[in-house]
């Protein structure tokens, strides 16, 4: 059977990649709901928004593969998460506290920028162009979430979180 | 007490990385020795040495605050490398193997990315310059780690996998 090994790395990856997907879709309005800072609210919120799409897209490249769409515990997301809720039982001020929800979701971030990354070269090896089409606007999101939480940290949550302690 | 939350959450941070490390070094020996690829052993082998190094900075940064060397148990960590070691576990041909290792070990380089990301710029809000010095120190080898390994999964290790599934 033609390049079956790494087809089926791949298939597992996919299902990996779909379990951490749904898991930040079922993460992310608990973080909305703890930050404070408007556009930090507002930029997670996109971010679960484009998240359902990610998971439409992965959809559809189980369909494009002609494989069942089903998931496979993801235990790294899964590790990521459970930090990120033990984080937001911390007695943190609101500032600190946007501070350490924008670290946490860009630990996911990251965490689904490899995953992708490594689905995108995989693709391309098995000659699945219309399938690394579809992962590449997805890792564009990502990348765009990652770069935009650390404009937000940047341009006054991590001072205001500073400010916040200067006068506790 | 002056910017104590973002300080509390910054000393919280380098425990989590500081347990995060000592996971890796324990990890990556298995991953050394699941490998086939010389050119992967060695990245993984000099990636080890690395990590050791970033150990010790880490105690001079606990150091630099006067603070103890403790770890606090990473979650996040912990749940990729549990993934990873799964994947060790699969039953794929030796080229394949190469390949999921290099996927796993970029997972974990990215969490890393993406923690040393967030330690940097608070380091920065808390006035610490010699620590922000140490801590881009090694972002910087943990972003060569992760272009080391794309460099070597794209220059041969995925081809060979294609390659080894298609006389399977």
């Amino acid at each position: 059977m033609a390049d079956s090994s790494l087809r089926d790395a791949f298939i597992d990856e996919l299902r990996d990649t779909y379990d951490s997907e749904k898991q930040i879709i079922k993460a992310l309005p608990k973080m909305v709901k703890a930050a404070t800072n408007k556009q930090l609210k507002a930029a997670l919120s996109s971010h679960l928004e484009e998240t359902k799409g990610q998971v439409k897209r992965l959809e559809t490249v189980f369909g494009l593969l002609d494989k069942k769409v089903k998931g496979k515990h993801c235990e790294g997301t899964a590790g990521i998460l459970k930090e990120g809720k033990s984080v937001m039982n911390e007695d943190f001020d609101d500032a600190t506290m946007d501070a350490c929800l924008i670290a946490s979701a860009q630990r996911v971030e990251h965490y689904e920028i490899a995953a992708y990354g490594t689905l995108i070269a995989w693709a391309k090896c098995l000659g699945e162009t219309k399938i690394v089409k579809l992962l590449e606007e997805t890792l564009k999101q990502e990348d765009s979430a990652d770069k935009k939480l650390t404009g937000l940290a940047e341009d006054g949550i991590n001072q205001s979180s500073m400010e916040a302690g200067a006068v506790a």
